[in-house]
């Protein structure tokens, strides 16, 4: 597609834009968001014909890129045939993704519950696992992300849910293994695996096991810094479960649907929750849609009993046509395997190199195309190169890493002291080699502000 | 279009439905879905070829029926041009959308915060209340649902609450004006009005009006029974929440979009809340898209402060694209003026004249086309043909009713002891007649189970 390249038209999106919406997470006076013109593949533009390479999938979710014509035309096709009908009935498109889903998750995940996007999934994972077990508490990581509903949010362990933490109920937080931040004084990945179980065993004795309904945790954390978790540690997690009764839930809303460089995150481990959170991925978000895998035991539970939720939208037909489209062309392209392969060959030794070279960065973590570059001013004391949750003068230095990266024609995912490296999973060794260089130059901006 | 009409696809799309689909609000071995083969305008039909006249709207959201070919052209373009971009951007749907929102919201509402549906509107709205106000609690009223997620459903006053409402924190809920089962032992409109304000004001003095940051109602209560408020309530309590500094915030998910015969129905009322809620007929549900509408002063709290709240697909470019087509689409084809017209002159008088000769009629009311049969055993003791939550034999006479309308050609919205008459807002008179005649017929099924 040519890029419309119209400032004036551009000029218009963005006076009613800064009039009338109102934008996620923000202070509304203090943004200035740029008007997006179009977008296609890797790429978008801006109505004056700037081109950015997209290094953040959107918020990780692009997984197939922009304006992918088999998707679009599916999309298409299903308007054409049925664009929506209601939830209590049974609907190809709705069947079909389903199957689809049910066939890649893990175990005997086979039961899928749509929702409208992650947030809800969790809300509704959560309820599955207080109504199975009779139990209250959930247990959730810091250092996690998952969701902006009341619930999900609760559960989240960044300053996302800070604001909102005076209606949390239920909710207790431990911490999981990050070697390179060790909570737990361990200097080996085996040391960080086994005293994180038994951080978390301890913690689950102290609060009262038979009160505890369930374990939620990314299988690889996403915003809060793709940690890849150690060898065992999802497997001890799964044991402590079983070993309890406490249902283990896994949200893949962001590492699922091949960002890993398997269809789900939990493959890389051999581990089997017993609820599943998607989202992003599944449809590359082309139409709204999340959703909840569920074990046989689980979904039992509602055999007879009512699940008490569900939602207007629940597997909408556009949705799910989408969704459809999108793993067989996943499946037809080898996207999972491009992610993988690249990712090793490419994405790895490349962010190593620039590792190298660059005075700033403290530590490069991944696998897949989900990569953390983890910013310091000192690499010998690891102190971040922004505080934690910083803002205005006190990001600077970020600010400055990110403005370098817009230069160099890319568009860098940031969060707190680091940059992701998450790109379109079917995105070209070209294109990443392109978003290699770009970070190379941004990255001296950075540079300039160690010790 | 023809109908698609073959029965051993229809298997196909039930059986994968029966393995893989996790229905809302269900038992799930006790539901048998209909396989539905397609839609457009009032109709749908299943893989045999029958075809129901679908007087529920879906879940009451497809005010302009299925399959417009406008809203289906704009989905396609859309698609064709940007189906998804990540929140943080300016984009041309997403702007416009907001600003047709904007113009037709009352009052100042003139900031759009966009979710994916309704549920997550409510939690939103609330959040906001509690960091505009710096108060906790909420009041909601009994008869009333607000979303499946756990802080809209802790609002709402029905039994799907029941199951999650071990983590509700901070709702208190109060009783609203419903004459014909009044809670204030009253007699004529004017007293319950009085009464239910003079009930609202003494619980929240008792609460503490300090304590409380916002009251949520349904404009006209929807699925818990299409309770029109009297004359002088909602401004009552408009006057109430500004006394004592407490966020309004009404919820229009079911009632907006031209439901009652008005764009929105606090114009029935010429109130203007602080927070609105929005989703369904915003884009008749096309793609899942719902909203906040927020008030200049409440906007201002988070102009300079960030918004502690977001999501991935807020103002999603495709839902938005449907959305414009959907409010261009009804002011074009005066869609609100023929909710309002035929509401008025087919759809009251026709549901008075059953109301008159059937004896399980215990009170019809509504608005526009958004009405509710009160069916009962016994029209002096008003005792309602099923108990309250009835399941299984006990709500055998209601089932026995959806069937005999199912058989007469028609898709019935059916909650406990009523049927709710709903159907898309461009309805044309002779389908209109078409569903009363049914409603005839099923009605006297519904006859067989009074005194």
């Amino acid at each position: 597609m040519t890029p419309q390249i119209d400032p004036r038209a551009g000029a218009a999106v963005k006076a009613a834009d800064r009039a009338h919406v109102f934008h996620s997470w923000s202070a509304q006076e203090l943004i200035d968001p740029l008007a997006v013109a179009g977008a296609e593949g890797s790429y978008f533009w801006d109505y004056d014909g700037k081109r950015y390479l997209d290094l953040t999938s959107g918020l990780v979710y692009t997984n197939i890129g922009y304006q992918h014509p088999k998707v679009v035309a599916a999309i298409q096709e299903q308007a054409a045939k049925l664009t929506t009908f209601a939830p209590a009935f049974a609907i190809e498109s709705r069947s079909e993704a389903a199957r689809l889903i049910a066939e890649r998750t893990p175990g005997d995940l086979d039961k899928i519950f749509f929702t409208n996007g992650g947030a809800d999934a969790v809300e509704h994972a959560v309820r599955m696992a207080r109504l199975h077990t009779g139990r209250t508490k959930v247990m959730s990581a810091y250092r996690s992300y998952h969701g902006g509903t009341q619930q999900a949010v609760n559960l989240t362990g960044d300053p996302r849910r800070w604001a909102s933490d005076s209606a949390s109920a239920g909710v207790v937080r431990f911490w999981a293994p990050f070697l390179y931040r060790s909570r737990f004084y361990a200097e080996t990945e085996e040391q960080e695996c086994a005293r994180a179980l038994e951080h978390l065993e301890t913690t689950i004795r102290f609060e009262g096991p038979a009160t505890i309904a369930a374990i939620i945790l990314e299988t690889v954390p996403g915003t809060a810094g793709i940690m890849v978790p150690p060898p065992g540690y999802l497997a001890g997690v799964r044991e402590i479960c079983d070993r309890y009764g406490i249902v283990f839930v896994l949200d893949e809303v962001m590492a699922g649907f091949g960002r890993t460089g398997e269809w789900f995150a939990a493959d890389l481990f051999g581990v089997v929750p017993d609820l599943m959170t998607f989202a992003k991925g599944v449809n590359s978000g082309y139409v709204p849609l999340g959703g909840v895998a569920i074990s046989g035991a689980i979904a039992d539970t509602f055999g007879k009993r009512p699940y008490p939720g569900g939602l207007t939208y629940s597997g909408h037909p556009l949705a799910c046509a989408a969704a459809v489209a999108t793993i067989n062309v996943m499946a037809e392209e080898g996207v999972v395997e491009n992610a993988r392969n690249l990712g090793a060959s490419v994405v790895e030794p490349g962010l190593r190199e620039l590792a190298e070279r660059h005075p700033s960065v403290g530590e490069v973590r991944g696998v897949g195309m989900f990569w953390a570059v983890e910013l310091v001013k000192n690499r010998e004391t690891r102190e971040p190169l922004v505080p934690y949750n910083a803002a205005g003068e006190a990001n600077a230095p970020m600010a400055a890493f990110a403005a370098a990266a817009k230069k160099a024609g890319v568009w860098p995912f940031v969060n707190m002291n680091r940059t992701h490296f998450v790109p379109p999973l079917n995105a070209t060794e070209a294109e990443l080699k392109e978003g290699l260089a770009a970070l190379d130059t941004a990255l001296s901006a950075a540079d300039a502000h160690t010790d």
